[in-house]
Parts: structure tokens; C-alpha cells; sequence
């Protein structure tokens, strides 16, 4: 972990082993340095770093991930899976906005980046340590999970047949489900996308060809929580 | 403009003065070229460019912003006000967002970011042509000229009184409102939150401390844009 912020996160949840500061760094941030920090040079903290402008304080932590069937125990109501998404900042945006839409678990599928990326952690702002992260090669495997977990499976698709503000679609996003995206170059693989229960699309009303990754998750994971509190309005 | 993408949207747009091209950037894109291209090398391609690998296609254009007066002409619906938005990539990425949504008008307000600048052009992905773009360095202007276009002013706001999902703010999201969008380091500041209609909040249920502001941006948009569907159902 680099920086501040995500080495206060680390910390908070228990999973550093070990820290490495600059004297600088340290004066910074005397809070984060833990029983036994180790001592750097800001040569060695450039070196580290995969900024241009490292903020000199790192940590060795333990790996984030958990195994799929973990992620996904207990009836979850909401899950995102990434699915070849080849962007570390694209990557940890989507489980940032999963965390704020109170999702039970981020699913990185395929090729997708590595989540203990520098560049993802620092987009997840912290949520990487927020809510269970698992990976799965296998995206067929990853889909078959989240069914047997209860969840109908929604690949976000510029081409889907059914259309976001649908008021016929509310009930179907009001459920459990598992939202799947793509990366932005070629979305979600046309096989992967045949086999989920539906093909939902965000309505583009301007002339924008699509929304990019984080933005098109923000709309469709919010939808599913906007859709779920209209759900539970008490009958008037 | 730099980039092939970019150079497209502006032809297609009519906005293109000149376009600078290498011998290998014409070969790929000799639809791009125009009636008289400058040709240029490698290395000056290197110098005009403000990406890592340049794909070698530039073109002078014409400015992109227009009065705020003719962005805000003819009862507009849905308007995105960036305020202090310093960060290229995600002012253009709120404007990419605000075309989507359809969006009639995009205003850059306060210490906003050009939108000229290379990487706001290219985050846009050609949807700075496509709507109507309007700086003021005066944020209490931008927002009474919003007023007087009979747009009702909506901060989004971390700590707004209203909720984004609360079926009763739904009428105010249908009808002509202007979003405003603060930097992703302090938000929309106090005085002009204080002085807008309504502070809304988009709900966190999860441990996030926020969305970013693109992402902010497209579910508060996607927002109105729901909420019109839902209205615009004839009754049952």
C-alpha cells in the first residue's frame, strides 16, 4: 500500500505487517507509523513508489483477497463483477461506488487487474478493504457462483434489450442481483453476455456513443438501490 | 485537439482550421486529413503532444465555449454546472456524462478547469461538440442565469437534506433542474450551496465516505433522467 490514506485504511482493518516511512513522511503522519516502523530514504521511498510524487510512507500488508464462494455467502442482494477490466483506476472506481451502494461483494472476473495495483487501491479510496474482493479467473465459474448465491446475473450492455428506466424493469433491479461490466475497449465478452439472465442498457438520450466504466456502474448500481427503496415504500 | 478520436469529432463538428499529421498518423487515419494537412515528423508529433505515446494527428480548432446567455437559451431541462472543478479528466468526464443523460448544456463555473485543455478534450470523447459549453468565473452568475432560465438550482452535496432516492424528491428531479458539481477535494463551496434551491445527497450505504465526481455526477443525472420516465407514464 502507498500513501496516507490507503495505509490508514490498511491499518484500521488490521491487515499491515509492516511500514515504511521517510523521517518527512513521518513528522506527516506520526499516526500511521505503528509499533516498528521502518525507516527510508526519500530516494528509496521514489524508488518504491509508483507516483510522481510519492507521499514517502508505504505498507506490506496482507492480501486482500478472499475466495469466491466466501465473497459470496450469506444471500447477497448486491454484487458487482468486473469482467477483462484491464484498468487499475477503473478497476478500484467500480468497488468504491460498489462500497458506497452498500454491494455485499466486488467479483474481479478474467483478465481483470490485479486489486493490490497501486493505481486500484488508490481509486478505491479505501473500499477495497470495505467489502469481501474475490477473484476468478473462470468468468463462466464467477457467473455460475453468483447463481447458485441466489443472484440474477445483469451484464450492463450499450445493446441490451432491456432499458435502465424501464418501470417494468424496477422489479428485476429491485432484486438480488449481480451487475456485470466490461472494460471500456470492448465491454463484456459477447459469450459471457449470451449466458447471463439479462442484457440491461443505461438509455444514452444525447449523442455520447456510452458512458465509461465507473460512470455506467454508478448508474446501474444506484438504480438497483433506488429501485429497491421504491420496493419498500409502504403502501400508501 | 490531439488524437485521432478527438480530430474526428471536430470535423465531423465543423471546427477544424488545420490539421497536423505525420506520415504514419495519415496512413492510419486518411480520412482525417482534410484538403490540406500539414505534415509533420515524429519528433515534433513528440513535442505538440501532451500523451506518452502521441498517435501523431493534431488539428486547430476553433474555441468550444459559447455565452452562458446561448447555453441556457430555449427552456432547458437538464443542465450539469461544474464549480471549481479543477481536474481535466473529470470535467470532461462530467461532460461526456451530461451528454448521455442529454443534458442540454454544460456550464464550467468558478475556477473550472479550460475545457480546451488537452485531457478534458480527450476524457469528453468528442462530447464537448455535442452539447452547448459555457464558462463564468462568476459561480453566483452561472447560477442565477440558471434561475432565470427556469432551471430549480440542485447541489449535490455529501450532507444535503435531501435524499437522492426519497420518492417525494422525485418531482423535484423530473422537472428542469441544473445539477452543480463541486471539485472532488472540497465539494461545492458553502456559499453557494447555501445559495442554491436544494442540497441533495446521494445515499452511501455501504463504508465509502463518498463517490467521486464523475461517478456523483452520472447517478445525479441519471437521476433526473428517471425520474422523467416515471412521470412521463401515463396512468394505469
Amino acid at each position: 500500500m502507498e500513501g496516507a490514506q490507503a495505509v490508514r485504511e490498511a491499518q484500521r482493518h488490521g491487515r499491515v505487517r509492516e511500514v515504511f516511512v521517510t523521517e518527512a513522511a513521518a513528522t506527516r503522519h506520526p499516526d500511521l507509523l505503528g509499533p516498528a516502523p521502518a525507516w527510508i530514504t526519500e530516494r528509496a521511498a521514489a524508488s518504491l513508489s509508483d507516483t510522481v510524487t510519492p507521499q514517502g510512507i508505504f505498507a506490506v500488508c496482507d492480501l486482500l483477497d478472499v475466495r469466491l464462494a466466501l465473497a459470496l455467502a450469506g444471500a447477497p442482494q448486491l454484487v458487482a463483477v468486473c469482467v477483462g477490466v484491464a484498468d487499475p483506476g477503473n478497476a478500484g472506481t467500480v468497488v468504491r461506488v460498489a462500497d458506497a451502494a452498500g454491494a455485499d461483494a466486488v467479483v474481479l472476473a478474467g483478465d481483470t487487474v490485479d486489486p493490490h495495483n497501486g493505481k486500484a487501491v488508490r481509486a478505491s479510496t479505501g473500499s477495497l478493504f470495505h467489502l469481501p474482493i474475490a477473484r476468478e479467473r473462470d468468468t463462466a465459474a464467477a457467473l455460475e457462483a453468483c447463481r447458485v448465491a441466489g443472484l440474477t446475473t445483469l451484464v450492463a450492455d450499450a445493446h441490451g434489450e432491456l432499458d435502465l428506466h424501464d418501470p417494468a424493469v424496477a422489479t428485476v433491479l429491485a432484486g438480488p442481483v449481480a451487475w456485470i461490466f466490461g472494460g471500456e475497449a470492448h465491454g463484456v465478452p459477447a459469450t459471457v453476455a449470451e449466458g447471463a439472465d439479462h442484457r440491461v442498457r443505461v438509455p444514452i438520450h444525447g449523442r455520447a456513443e456510452s458512458l465509461n466504466l465507473a460512470t455506467a456502474a454508478a448508474v446501474c448500481l444506484y438504480a438497483s438501490v433506488g429501485a429497491r427503496r421504491i420496493r419498500s415504500r409502504p403502501d400508501e
